[in-house]
């Protein structure tokens, strides 16, 4: 490809967004297996794990031993970041000496309610004191928030909460707000809509996109989100993952698939997908279930037509 | 919708290409109650069946009967399209009166020979006469075009190729040319290199895309194409069918995907998602399987999250 359009910045969620979805519970050695193969594979921005409660969120049992392993063993420059829920979570990451973390909230009161039993405002004031910790103890630190495209209890939501909630998280010291369609309903047009107000009024490098598949139009969507400047994507290998508090929702989008299209346009993302197809079937084997990326199952002996 | 991008013309292609790909064979009363079905939910071009061998081909058996049956019943604007591969096909669609037809060929002339045991060149001389003769009798003809986007066993296809076949299709006096990713494997780059050229020696208005989401990137292509400024664009309601002569290939793009995304850019399609989704329920029945689309699977209780 002699074109170039510029880099993307992929962020791997499989480990975490991804795993803590599938029934299918595997240990820290599992966990750090595939971390391993992701960062062969190119990947430079993961989900390493959280720092949760096992009772809640079995398939994230022992973050601690994923960070102690890898810690010593990837290259210094890999981001892998944990989240943490709380006080509790934070103190835990910092014990383990973890240096990049992630808080998680959404636009929609009805979806957090739900959820973490606290109106969007209030988990807000919540993470203030984790942020600001993490930040005095030189960590990164990341904020989700979800159902920015739409909200399975609330429907459409306000531009005002958008940016509300993003300009929050940016003060109180987020280095990066990812935006997610967390179930998965934005159409193209919407992001272009979204993406076009909120770029008056936010940092656009510090924005990432955090799509799933659920109707098809994860791709679309990146790129639509492409098109208004944003250059970082959350993506999981595979399609790992979905969210369990929404219904409906399928996986996040297959990092496989997001590499192909936007290399194919002309982007740099440094990751392999001949290498990230391979690492589909590991997975196969380790979740004893298919899986569901469309690139994947469709065995590729060749990925591009299009080249001389 | 407020906005207004011009019209798309979709040619629903599951009651033919969709169905004969389905190991599940649907009696013609079935076949009826479909296409029925399609046309309740706006479709005005659709593929009724084929006038091929019934042991090469049970899942269309008796064709002839669906044409008798609908054409005393639906509105006489609807062109209800079958597939004839030879003299043989042609004459089983003039005897019962059928009034648009399609043929069959590729780029490829590995395709072709594997499939038809004919370079492309050689079916489209076997084509001649049945098009004319179609012609003569008054019938629409449809030209159908394979590995147009990549061959499983030449690849990359030349653009001269693509050229040379759609023209000579054309001049035969076919009124419309389908253009298919066969196998599923077009990047949008690869679509707009292609149409760019082919727009420059062939009709536009009577060029159809026809694609495979193989690869998850149908709904791309299609944006692609009509940003190209293909008008016309063929698909299969809830995704039925696949290519059986093309390892890898899955289904064709879901109609109602299709439908909801073009409609979400404005464009009018006068086809009804909701009564799309309700027939896919139908036709897992029918089937007894699930069926692929993931609009249908997200089973959407809001659709657009977009407007006020």
């Amino acid at each position: 490809m002699s074109s170039n359009a510029g880099t993307i910045k992929i962020v791997e969620v499989g480990p975490r967004d991804g795993l803590q979805n599938e029934s299918k519970i595997l240990p820290p050695s599992d966990r750090i297996q595939l971390i391993e193969k992701l960062v062969d594979a190119g990947l430079r921005f993961l989900e390493g794990g959280s720092f949760v409660s096992p009772k809640a969120i079995p398939q994230m049992e022992n973050s601690e031993q994923v960070w102690e392993v890898l810690s010593g063993k990837i290259p210094e420059e890999i981001d892998l970041s944990f989240l943490v829920a709380n006080e509790k979570g934070l103190e835990r990451a910092t014990k383990v000496g973890v240096k990049s973390i992630a808080v998680f909230t959404a636009t929609s009161d009805a979806f957090t309610q739900k959820n973490i039993n606290r109106t969007v405002m209030e988990s807000i004031n919540d993470f203030r004191p984790i942020v600001k910790a993490g930040k005095a103890a030189g960590m990164r630190v990341r904020g989700y928030v979800s159902t920015v495209f739409g909200c399975p209890y609330e429907g459409r939501q306000p531009i005002e909460k958008i940016v509300e909630v993003a300009d929050a998280l940016l003060k109180m010291g987020c280095d990066e707000i990812s935006l997610g369609d967390t179930i998965g309903v934005a159409h193209p047009r919407q992001i272009k809509e979204v993406l076009s107000r909120l770029r008056s009024v936010l940092p656009m490098a510090r924005l990432a996109g955090h799509f799933h598949d659920t109707r098809g139009m994860a791709l679309m969507n990146i790129r639509a989100a492409a098109d208004e400047g944003v250059r970082i994507f959350d993506s999981s290998v595979s399609g790992l993952g979905g969210c369990p508090y929404a219904p409906g929702s399928s996986g996040n989008v297959a990092t496989e698939e997001v590499v192909w299209m936007l290399e194919g346009f002309g982007f740099h993302t440094g990751v392999d997908v001949e290498k990230l197809l391979t690492l589909g079937e590991w997975l196969e084997a380790k979740l004893a279930r298919p899986m569901r990326g469309r690139l994947f199952q469709s065995k590729p002996k060749l990925l591009n037509y299009f080249e001389a």
